[in-house]
C-alpha cells in the first residue's frame, strides 16, 4: 500500500516510529510480536488477562519514583489538580496483585513506584515500556521524581537533570547483555528540561537549576557516606571526590538516572527528564 | 585496662571480633563509633530513638528475601514452627514507618525484605549489619531465600549457593567506592551449605543441590530473556551463554547474591548461604 504520509514527513525521524505526527512508544525486540501472550510479571498485568489499550491507551504522562507511598500521594495530588470528579477512593493500586511495584492512574497521568537502584527501576521500565507499547500510547512524556543528595547547592533546591553520569562522571550507562558490556547514551530531552525550568520560575520560592545528575550503584560507599557498615576512605578523600564531581557539572547524586535515561531514549518516550529535590548531603 | 581474656583465646581470630567464643557482628567503619547517633534511615530505626539491644539482642537467625509479603508469610510460618504462644497479630512490621523495607521478628528469627537488585539489598545490608552491631548480637546466621531462574535443572529444585558469581562467571563482586573499583570475595560458608543440604535430605520430595549462583544487574537483557522491551541477541546466543554458564558450575540466576556474600563475609556474620528455589527458565 502506498504511504499516505507526505514525503517531507516520512523522511523525518523514521527510526523513531513517528506516524502522522504521533510518536508511539516502541520496543526493540523482534521476538515480542511473535509471542502469543506477553505477561508483565512484576506488574501483575498481561496482554491476555487485561485490555491494555482500554486501560492505558490515553496515558500521556508517566511519573515514576522510588517509594510506593509517595507515588500514591502524587497520584492523589494530580487527581485533585486535574479537577476530576471521581472520589479519591477510586484511585486504586493497579498492581495490587504483586508487592513489587505500585501503580496509580488518574486521567492521562500514570504514577508508578520503582524501588531503589538501577536493577529495580530497569525491571519496571522494561514492563512499563511494553505496557505503553501494547496499549498503543503515543506522545508520552516520562518524568522521574525523587529525592537525592545535593552537591554544592542549598538543601531544598530542585535539580532538573540535563544528563545523567556514572560514578566516573561519564555520560554513559553500561548495560551487561549476556556477557557483553554495551555502552548506552544517558542524554535527556533538552526541550522538556527547558519547559520544566520555565515552570519553576512561575512558582515563588522554588529554587531550581539544570545540571548533571550522578547515578551510583550504592548509597553508602559509592556516594562517599561516612556512616555505612563499611567505610574505607577518609573524610578528605570523600570531599575531594565530591569537589571533582561538582567541577564536572554534577549537582546531585541518586541511584536510577543512567538506566532511566538510556532505556527511555532507546524506546521513543517522547521527552524525558529527571526532576529531583536534593536533601542535605 | 588489662584484658580479662586468656591469651590463648585472644590470639584466635582477632580480626573477626571474636570474644570468648562469641562472634559479634562487626562494622568496618572507624567513623561509626565517633557518631553521637546512628540513624538507620531506610529501616526507620536509630540508636537514640530505639533501644536496639533490647529489641534485637537475642537475634540468632536473619532471613532475607525480595518480597515484603513473602517475608511476612515466612515470619508467620516460623512463629508457628517455633511454637510461640503470642497471637499472629502481634507479629507487626518493625519498619512500618517507612515503605522501603519490611521487617518482622519472632523469637530469635528476624525476617527482612530487600527489594530487587544489588543496590536495593546493599542499602538494607548496610543498615541491618549496623543494627546487629548496635544490638550486640553474636553468632548470627543469615540466609537469603528467594526465587531464581534455574539452568539445566528441574523446576522446583532448591539450589544452595556455594559461591556467587557475576555475569562473567567470576567469583567476585566489584564494589565502586567513590571512583575506585574494589573487588570483593563472594564465597559463602561451606559448613552452613552442608548443614542445609543435610536438612534437605530429611524432607521427602525436596530436590536440592549445591551449586554456583549467578548474580546479574538486570532481569531481561542480563539473563538472556527474549521478552523484555529490549532484546538484541538471538535465541542461539542466549542458549550458548546459558550452556557456558552451566559448564562453569552455575545452576541458577538471581540478582542479589554477590553483594550479599561480599558484605556478610566482611562483617563477620557467623555463617551465610543463599537458598534459592529455581522456577522455570
Amino acid at each position: 500500500m502506498a504511504s499516505v504520509i507526505p514525503a517531507s514527513n516520512r523522511s523525518m525521524r523514521s527510526d523513531r516510529n513517528t506516524y502522522v505526527g504521533k510518536r508511539f512508544v516502541h520496543v526493540k525486540n523482534p521476538y515480542l510480536d511473535l509471542m502469543d501472550e506477553d505477561i508483565l510479571y512484576h506488574l501483575d498485568l498481561g496482554t491476555k488477562t487485561h485490555n491494555l489499550p482500554a486501560m492505558f491507551g490515553d496515558v500521556k504522562f508517566v511519573c515514576v519514583g522510588g517509594s510506593p507511598n509517595r507515588m500514591k500521594a502524587f497520584a492523589l495530588f494530580m487527581h485533585k489538580e486535574l479537577g476530576f470528579e471521581e472520589a479519591e477512593e477510586d484511585i486504586k493500586d493497579i498492581c495490587a496483585g504483586t508487592d513489587r511495584y505500585c501503580m496509580y492512574k488518574t486521567g492521562p497521568v500514570l504514577a508508578i513506584s520503582h524501588g531503589m537502584g538501577i536493577p529495580s527501576i530497569s525491571i519496571m521500565l522494561h514492563e512499563l515500556i511494553k505496557l505503553l507499547h501494547h496499549a498503543r500510547c503515543c506522545d508520552v512524556t516520562i518524568i522521574r521524581i525523587g529525592t537525592s543528595g545535593g552537591i554544592g547547592i542549598a538543601p531544598g533546591t530542585v535539580v532538573i537533570t540535563d544528563i545523567a553520569v556514572d560514578s566516573f562522571f561519564k555520560p554513559r550507562f553500561e548495560q551487561v547483555i549476556l556477557d557483553n558490556i554495551v555502552t548506552r547514551s544517558t542524554e535527556l530531552d533538552k526541550e522538556l528540561s527547558e519547559e520544566l525550568f520555565n515552570c519553576s520560575k512561575e512558582i515563588p520560592n522554588f529554587p531550581t537549576l539544570v545540571g548533571h545528575t550522578m547515578c551510583t550503584y550504592d548509597f553508602y560507599e559509592g556516594q562517599g557516606r561516612l556512616d555505612g557498615a563499611l567505610c574505607s576512605f577518609s573524610r578528605e578523600k570523600k570531599l575531594d571526590y565530591l569537589k571533582r564531581a561538582f567541577k564536572a557539572g554534577v549537582r546531585n547524586i541518586e541511584m536510577e538516572s543512567t538506566v532511566f535515561a538510556a532505556m527511555c531514549g532507546l524506546c521513543g518516550l517522547k521527552a524525558k527528564s529527571t526532576l529531583i529535590k536534593p536533601q542535605t548531603f
